[in-house]
């Protein structure tokens, strides 16, 4: 759209606008002085562009206002397009016009250019500053992108987009890692998870996903952990996990593959090529898996978890980046996951793992009332607090599975970064609450 | 997908699968015994079928299956797609197998097929059962297609999808009307609009939008508010509020013809017929709405609120559904408000107003420190709270404006229901904090 601010995006600006005058606006990313000659690196949303200020053919105006712009300084320039082999993109801009709309102080907290680097704190600290350097731009234009490929394959597959309700009476999974919020006078929390409204919504819907935001009070200060993040949900009414498993490695699939095809640019900023993901993903049963570990050597056994260092093994051993850990014990999964029919010591679950880290979580859900009822005892919990829950189990509950997927961690891997914090704008933790 | 509850959804089954063995899963929607026959319309998350039980051609097994069957049980079924005018759509499947997964109790406390309606408060507590309303199903799917126009639209001018935090430290726009959150002992509070962050981000990657869970304490109980709401937030540096008006009736005009052009069924549903939107949408200014609003004998003066009342007489008066109010007074306006250059008094701000209900309200938004300084003391507010924000006015802050539309209200509106409750699945309200 052209405003009075802009004719033409920075990106936009290509040899077939040679000899047009246009006018742009964005960020003094660089300046470099060839004395006859000043060069100002120009951004914006979209990109970079070169504008040449030859110092004998511009006014005095033009050149003192050159003169005084800084770094990071927001400025308007009306000028002409001209080729040139040496810019970038094979195009520069020429100024008729340039005015400094907002001057920024110097010197900045931190370098936009990417010249000199700073640690994870100070880019947190400074993030307005850290999230205009290209790495970061590039970062958050693959999670567009994989955003929209996500939405778009499961709108494919029949999914409705849902949005639950955050603030929840009750704890979901348990007790733990809860934020209260006090809510008209009464106490409340903040969902750690849509769980049991998205298997509603399925009981309604039949097939419903959602994107949003939940909460979880990590004490632990871990390059994996966020207290606030965004949750990829799914649930499908007449799915087992094995179904919902195919939907995932599907929507996996179709976001790598996509990145690859249309964010080269992104892809060469970050200097990284993310694997194809080969269908179908190769799966694992947990007891197996175990199997594995002590053969290597790891101190493992039935009923515990499947770490770090563990995972990294397996993708090892089975040769992959992206693999399925399949068939938990049934104890160390939510109440909420269905124990195989022969074997209920065994569940109907999984994880996804790339590389290293578990990217998602899911299974087949209970859907008998009695069943349902039996897991919240057998894990000390309480059944009332549940009965908003439970009560929807008489009238028509159908089989329904389900998986939840870190965004964060999941465009952190897309993106080879080390971690979901610098991946997430504005990251919550333990002590960060600004900016 | 096929699983191995279904190969085919309702909606799917057409005369061409004619003589075609299938197997379907869903709820029992109706049942009818004509003798002879029994009729039972099988509903899933795509639509119904009529499933026909000739009562002499069909096992005792069958007969004794479909005899138990109540409303609203999950069951699964294999048959025969048969052609037979008089069905709906066409055709009916003649079952071979017949299998009740989950059996309903019955009375059912709410009715699902239509026939019986139920008052707000029985509708909310009964909620999963009223989502299987065949209203509540074509409100959400027409939600579904909104929230994917709006995005596409958004995305083809150059926004990227952003997440801002939802715990902060400080209150947005004044302190009124906030949830509380203790976040690992500190007093920190739920966001009521991703305002100051948005802005930030614009700062940063020039266009960005937001759809994510927003958060208001209010106490009194109107079909227009919700405790918690979902709200759709833009922001773009370099554009104005005449440049965000743009978009924002653009966006507006796509979903409601893209709902008209292929939600043809769910309207008919909500037998209600949207009216086309021509672009561009009329504008009124503030003084001049006051002025029309004074000759029609309303007591309303420079300063006040334009509501319900007032909007219902300037839609009559303009002869339009959709129209926007502009330059509101710059004192009833949040502080980040541009004022006009050439009137102060004055602000570059817009409401946009369907019928009687404002559905979003934006503005130009000040770039310039001193003026910002100045804006957060003439309203007596403290300005180091909001140093966090400040900050960065020294490092480039660009002109920017922005919007936030209320996706309850507007779905509402595409709807024609009453209620921004009716149209959320899980509405949060004083008195509703469960289910």
């Amino acid at each position: 759209m052209e405003t009075k601010f802009k004719n033409v995006r920075c990106k936009d600006i290509t040899p077939s606008l040679k000899g047009k005058i246009i006018t742009i606006s964005g960020w003094v990313h660089q300046i470099r002085d060839l004395g006859g000659k000043k060069f100002i690196v120009l951004r914006d949303g979209s990109g970079i562009v070169q504008v040449t200020v030859s110092k004998n053919e511009v006014s005095r105006e033009i050149l003192d206002a050159v003169e005084s712009a800084t770094l990071e300084s927001v400025v308007q320039i009306r000028g002409v397009v001209k080729e040139d082999p040496r810019a970038p993109r094979g195009v520069e801009v020429a100024p008729i016009e340039f005015k400094i709309i907002n001057l920024a102080r110097k010197p900045l907290p931190l370098d936009v250019s990417g010249k000199v680097s700073a640690d994870t704190d100070t880019r947190l600290r400074e993030r307005v500053l850290d999230l205009r350097r290209a790495e970061m731009m590039s970062v958050v234009r693959i999670g567009d992108k994989a955003l929209k490929v996500i939405r778009e394959a499961l709108r494919a597959e029949g999914f409705i987009e849902v949005f639950t309700p955050k603030i929840i009476a009750t704890a979901t999974e348990g007790g733990a890692s809860l934020f209260p919020v006090i809510y008209f006078g009464r106490e409340a929390f903040l969902a750690q998870s849509p769980q049991l409204y998205k298997e509603l919504l399925a009981a309604s819907f039949e097939r419903v996903f959602e994107i949003a935001p939940a909460w979880r009070a990590e004490e632990s200060d871990t390059p994996y952990h966020l207290a606030e993040f965004i949750s990829v949900d799914i649930e499908a009414a007449f799915m087992d996990y094995e179904d919902v498993m195919k939907i995932l490695e599907k929507v996996v699939y179709e976001v790598v593959r996509t990145i690859r095809d249309e964010n080269i640019d992104d892809l060469r900023t970050l200097n990284y090529d993310p694997p194809e993901v080969p269908l179908p993903l190769p799966r694992i049963r947990y007891v197996e898996a175990i199997r594995i570990l002590q053969e290597r050597g790891m101190n493992v056994k039935f009923g515990d978890d499947i770490g770090t260092p563990e995972q990294r093994v397996l993708a090892s051993v089975l040769n992959t980046q992206l693999y399925f850990i399949t068939e938990f014990p049934t104890r160390i999964r939510a109440f909420y996951t269905k124990p195989k029919d022969e074997d209920s010591e065994v569940s109907e679950s999984f994880d996804l793992v790339w590389k290293f880290l578990e990217l998602a979580s899911g299974s087949s859900r209970i859907y008998e009332k009695d069943q349902l009822i039996e897991a919240l005892k057998s894990r000390g919990m309480n059944v009332e607090n549940f009965q908003f829950f439970i009560k929807w189990f008489d009238y028509g509950i159908p089989p329904h599975a389900g998986w939840g997927l870190g965004f964060a961690r999941f465009l952190m891997m897309l993106t080879n970064r080390g971690s979901v914090k610098e991946v997430t704008l504005f990251p919550r933790d333990k002590k960060r609450l600004t900016p």
